[in-house]
């Protein structure tokens, strides 16, 4: 299984290189009689898509999804709903810095030890592109979990931090600056930065934070696919993420058990939520939230000397046009592989009930 | 799926309650031919087993493990290894704390809702007695995987920090302490803390870092199942785990690309390891090394209200005897969790070339 | 993946070999809150024991099933349902005719190219014993199909085939008999052929008839999994078999379309049948039906002559107590398989909709 | 899961309904370096297109697959491979006979109770089309396993049966008429029979029988997924088949287990070869050969009463360019599937060594 398939029941299979033909994917598994919103599956590619703002890298392609099937007369029809984003892009560059060396922090290496050689045009299947496809499947799991709200935001560029509890912020705000961030005092500071860094030809890390409501209760499979550990593999699997913690995260490690622990409402709601939204791997219907590390982007603007194929050290350095730092364009990634897998479990919690 | 099975190839099934008759499981996939070191295995379970020193849970269960099929003179057959762990201690308890009320951050609430009622003893399937199976099927994998070297340690109790590379670290010494932490000095300090917080009636949380050493290039599949987004699954799938992170990790995400990078040497070996040995999801032969993070023990020995199951408020409070801090047990499972993934990722692997 | 496991949802992995320690598997994905019927699971399994009737294999083997797991005060609790059957007469026998050589059309040879050695007693994985375990998970398959009726009964005996629509057959006979025929006097006949058989020290094959009753409308997944694709694959992997065929199978080919098709009555349900109650890999609420052809079993109690591991030709004959014809055996099993399939699709049909 | 997925290692999902904009699919986990010989997948896909003789459907569709991914500078890169090939002649038909009212024999009343709408133009996913998706992947299958030699041909039409063994037949002269017959007297016959048919807007049925020689011993996993198991199943997927039986098949049942048997030479090949190449599900190195029912094709040109939507009867007819007869057309679809199960096989087998 070369790991291309994401879900048991709504599961999506992608394909694509970052300057071949075309990527796109199959969802299989989509419940029949959605009525499909296109427009809000373009505008979550929109929101990833490059050229978007001064913040993010300039190139220009329009990524516009085509689907080939299993949309009828509007509404899907529980057959697998195929389609493609065709590459605009994609031709007359210059690999020569690519094609015989290796990038550091990059896949190159591996994946010519892995398979024996690679496309090594802008990076190949190991480009985050492919993660456009994930936008396009994603969109779909949203419009079918309706009342399910997921956010994400940007809660950290560099240093800089937002400390500030979700329930604190306003989300319609997110869309409202180029960073994503929702406090629009902290956005601006982060851009500054992310554009200081571009200028020093370099690039930086951050932090997205994910919020989901509304999530029913009893959502999340004992054992091996707790619905945290799924959540944690979908966020993992995005490029450059580094570490997810949900709830008290990693913070919640010095706190003690009596203080930790989240004392029952009446209701089976509770006074804090420590546990993030899952108790033993299952949902509570409190809200579920969660924290994404991403490392600083690999491809760097300046000179650096690295090793070619035969093992030799060459001088090269990063060139055409990249982000300085991933975390704004992220977000819908973020939210997509967040609605995968809640509308996974969603299926998968129908059948364990007489 | 109810989510017992992990795995694609080298791949485990398990089964069992807390208090039922047995726990154990079936490995389907372990390649054909592997001499088995049965104490071995039984040694991994003795480390995971309550009762072993003063810190963990007096419970004495001497859980010995019980192999069915899939071994033939020694050696495994190909077939599937069928095992059972029985459970000596199920009897007799008093469960009346716990059948009609909701212990705070357990499953018992969620278990409820999603199944319609739940076996309450001892937590049924959602106790960490479940990852005695994880650990035989882990020790089994370990002894495939053969000269990939995987060590786990305790690097944080509370607040106590073991603030130390993990190079300039004896592992010889994780098994000299009841702690496992490799250091003689923080391990007797952390040992000293668990027993005041057990002392108190209360629990408190803690990480345990794992290193992975000789692994060779080439392990992960690219997109959705990179080999960290399995690790980081399988740890998140651990009782009680709120976080993973690997490589620079959180504290990454503040750092510049251009030093972030891991520069090659001319053998294809990197200057430095931010990459924490994975690289767009594929081992680059560097050290695996990732942090776990573990919340304080849901089950405080104090007095505490919660709710019933008709939602009305009862004064209860922690019986028997439980642990106050989970990581020194954690260790073996998180090895086995890290074995089964490696092992799996191993076999992928001889697929993809031809 | 070893393929010991069956089913997306209602999923069981079975392990075992004939003479070790024991045999069993795991049931996952069963929903929560049936009551079980224990006897009854006992009961499916007498009807598959050995040393049943005069005309099946003599050995005594009391086939016991022990659950360990999953069910709490008699009812399923949607976790893994453990269970084993210890192999009570696997000592103290003499396996020197297999050890060594490769017995004809048995799985000796071919385990030995695969795996490079086996567990030569009694035939090890590849010994229909391990269907005793596929017939627990199917009886609680059945429990929780509980409305769809599954019956099926032997058809034919070498050349006595019992050339009667299965609508004119009363299927409280089946049991009436030791081959598990429902017509008395086809039912002598093939007892006699089958007693004459023996005393010759040889086999016969035969055919096996199953009937699905009540089925609901909806149950199956286009293209690859399509229901008789699926119940084809169930029927293939019991051992012995070569050959399904359902509705009108392979006599159909000889049939125009004009007399093939099932015309539609107002109510939705057909005239005829053809189909056998599936059309385009989805049921549709008539019967379904289908044959299932069994080779004669391999082990024949005459001499022959055959191939040791270092190819040399040798004389050697059947040993121990073998059964003449598989078929009176093997209908529980049939059973069982088609269950497991129906419950695996009754769930997979739950998620489609809306 | 929705069932549009095929394999485990070797893993195809398609897409597409008869009249959508394309139908197509991905192909994972095909392993890197095979120099794809693009022409004769094209080739492979001309073998099935609609309009190729005169008794095959007069439709004209060019079926020419582009291929979006995972091959680069004319090799595969074990990326998957997405492909896509678009449907030039789904415009301006005239569905009226089929909107509303439900064809016996078809998929469209079940589709509709199934899944509470369907695509009904041209039979949506239930066409037959669907099968060109895996013309392609199987055609890389093919490629593939290189040495492994998969020859399909029909040995019977309604009544005309070829009886000859296979192994008089001269496989190079299957492609040498339109039936695909490789006995040319009897391909005329059949030929000639096949037009009649057509001019009685009727259909009839057929068999295709299936070769598959230089398979290595090993490929085929016990209990579940035995070899001849999963490609049963396979050819149980395709549209219109009704039956599967390998080696000795519905005719071995009759045989005694004496004349059954296949003794061995003193090189592990076997005198006879009633077990079909396949012992114990796994290969033995000798010839697999099965046959395949398929049924008469549903949609006759002849005038018919049937229901529609609200259960009103209605009167109606076939429409449009149909086979009279499947079986021509279905003989590379069963070749592909052949080299899917035998792709897939061949990948699982590398795992279960040391």
């Amino acid at each position: 299984m070369a790991g291309n398939t994401f879900g048991t029941l709504f599961k999506v299979m992608t394909f694509g290189e970052s300057h071949g033909v075309a990527i796109g994917g199959v969802l299989d598994g989509c419940p029949a009689g959605i009525q499909l919103d296109l427009e809000a599956i373009q505008t979550e590619l929109d929101r990833r898509k490059p050229g978007q703002s001064a913040i993010v890298t300039q190139r220009k392609e329009p990524d516009s999804v085509e689907f080939y099937s299993g949309i009828f007369e509007g509404k899907t029809t529980g057959t697998p709903i195929g389609f493609a984003i065709h590459n605009t892009n994609q031709k007359s560059h210059d690999y020569s810095h690519i094609k015989d060396s290796y990038r550091p922090s990059h896949a190159d290496y591996v994946y010519d030890q892995k398979y024996g050689f690679r496309d090594y045009r802008g990076g190949g299947r190991s480009s985050a592109r492919e993660t456009a496809s994930r936008v396009v499947a994603g969109a779909i799991a949203k419009q079918f979990l309706k009342d399910i709200k997921i956010n994400a935001y940007v809660s950290q560029v560099g240093d800089l931090s937002l400390n500030t509890d979700y329930k604190n912020l306003d989300f319609s705000l997110i869309e409202s600056n180029a960073v994503r961030c929702p406090d629009p005092e902290m956005a601006l500071k982060m851009e500054n930065y992310i554009k200081e860094i571009r200028k020093e030809g370099d690039t930086v890390g951050g932090i997205i934070t994910c919020v989901i409501q509304n999530v029913p209760i009893g959502l999340g499979e004992p054992a091996f696919d707790k619905l945290h550990a799924e959540l944690g593999k979908a966020m993992l699997s995005i490029n450059a993420v580094k570490g997810f913690e949900y709830g008290s995260g990693f913070e919640g490690v010095k706190m003690k058990g009596s203080a930790h622990n989240d004392q029952f409402n009446q209701d089976g709601t509770t006074k804090t939520n420590h546990s993030g939204g899952v108790q033993g791997g299952i949902s509570n219907g409190m809200d579920i939230y969660f924290n994404i590390a991403f490392k600083p982007v690999a491809t760097v603007i300046q000179g650096y000397e690295t090793i070619d194929k035969e093992g030799n050290m060459v001088k090269t350095q990063g060139k055409g046009r990249h982000d300085p730092c991933v975390v704004p364009r992220a977000v819908p990634i973020v939210e997509a592989m967040a609605a995968l897998v809640l509308a996974d479990y969603t299926l998968l919690n129908r059948t364990i009930k007489l």
